[in-house]
């Protein structure tokens, strides 16, 4: 494991780290945003941001605009990467599959099997590399995520019910088994059998019984993705359905890029802050 | 003029604009955020950030975090680019001189003064430009600065006593008569004529008689250009002597960086609301 930047940045330390995963078989990066309330020694709750298409860990950092939150609240930040990266891992010339297109699943196609582990990376290596090297109070995690990775946030938390105290997601793909991005994702890394799609798809999982308590979605009704791709009213509907508290928030005149992200990250990490408090 | 791009961010409006510029000769973008109290058919104040060494206006745009304070502020922020540029204006191989150095100074050695007039361009044309097109209450400007744009900033008021409210810089280089920066840079654009530098180096101004009330500096102790080239030390003596009220902070391990001027553009923002709002 290896320190590839170290930046003092509102009290804390925004660090990028590099490690061999385990999971993918390749050097994989994220970034993590120590609070100041890091110095003190004690563990700290944790909120996992999962990024979307293109993206690698640096975006978020980089536009993001959590570290003033985060250091207000005593949170510590975990972005990681879309997928694993390199000459030697299969790619697609599309900017929706391969290389920065994982979709959190662990793919079971050839030729994507052997690295595209993005959910036991993010679900079980990352989380036990972080609880390990970082003061991480794992009995108080959270978890988030824009686009693709507000599909990430939602199916990794309705199949951990009992992880994260709070999760919420940035202009989400909900139902990837229903819009275009995500049938020729699951398509490809998972193979033609819809059932087997179920698993990674928010509003099937609902419909299947998975369940956390609440959920906080904002969207911008400006995204060209809103009605082709990301589909709120399809979430709105299976949580309405199963009686989860779902908050979803419309904002006006917003889009799909990193100025209607950062302008709710605050309120968001405010949100998960009160949740991870209890 | 042309918005290139526009993105609903904060409840306002962040705008990228392309137009001809009369003083350089070209086509130059700026950046301008417009709060959300610009749809009150007000004026606004306004605050001017220039940029450093390698930069366009998307730097602060990205990575500065300037939007939510201004929303919350009622401001203005405009952020132009630091050169010319193109494939018919001059360049050097070096980040440190040519396009996207321009140092804010209007050229007069061959081959940069054609195109190289950033100074007129900064000082004169855009201002004439955001008052015509915006809702900018030019009785009320602000203007601050990263590195060598902490340099403009600084030299841009002090040759401007009455035009600005507050001025503060991030980082600055105050004396670029007396650092490599600022050698090379005031050399290769104005000539070997050290008197002709004078004017546009802060510590030479304020020791040749300019004047600004008080002067809001924040440097990190982590800068690895702290000592080289900015010199901060320079700029404590000139105010010391001509009676400057200079608040210079010395922020312990922060780098030369946007996670540095971002951990700190909200503080230097209200600061200069404070004094806007007068």
């Amino acid at each position: 494991m290896k320190v590839v930047a170290e930046n003092r940045a509102h009290g804390g330390r925004q660090l990028v780290v590099e490690h061999q995963s385990s999971a993918t078989g390749t050097p994989m990066r994220f970034a993590i945003f120590l609070p100041p309330q890091a110095e003190g020694g004690g563990k700290l709750p944790v909120v996992w941001y999962l990024s979307g298409l293109t993206c690698t860990h640096a975006n978020v950092t980089e536009k993001g605009e959590y570290r003033a939150a985060c250091a207000e609240h005593g949170l510590i930040l975990v972005a990681p990467d879309t997928s694993p990266r390199g000459d030697g891992v299969p790619n697609d010339e599309a900017y929706d599959f391969g290389q920065g297109a994982g979709f959190y699943v662990d793919a079971t196609e050839a030729p994507w099997a052997e690295h595209f582990r993005m959910w036991t990376y993010v679900t079980e290596e990352l989380p036990a590399l972080v609880a390990a090297e970082y003061p991480a109070d794992m009995e108080r995690q959270a978890i988030t995520g824009h686009s693709m990775g507000g599909h990430g946030a939602l199916t990794v938390a309705l199949r951990h019910p009992n992880r994260f105290r709070s999760v919420s997601a940035f202009a989400p793909i909900v139902a990837p088994g229903q819009v275009p991005w995500g049938e020729k994702a699951l398509g490809g890394y998972l193979g033609g059998d819809r059932a087997a799609w179920r698993r990674h798809d928010a509003v099937a999982l609902i419909e299947d019984g998975a369940r956390v308590g609440e959920l906080l979605v904002d969207v911008g009704t400006a995204d060209d993705f809103l009605d082709t791709e990301l589909k709120p009213e399809l979430l709105e509907r299976a949580c309405a359905e199963a009686g989860i508290a779902l908050t979803l928030r419309r904002q006006p005149g917003y889009d799909h890029s990193y100025y209607f992200i950062s302008t709710f990250m605050a309120d968001h990490l405010r949100w998960h802050a009160e949740r991870l408090a209890r």
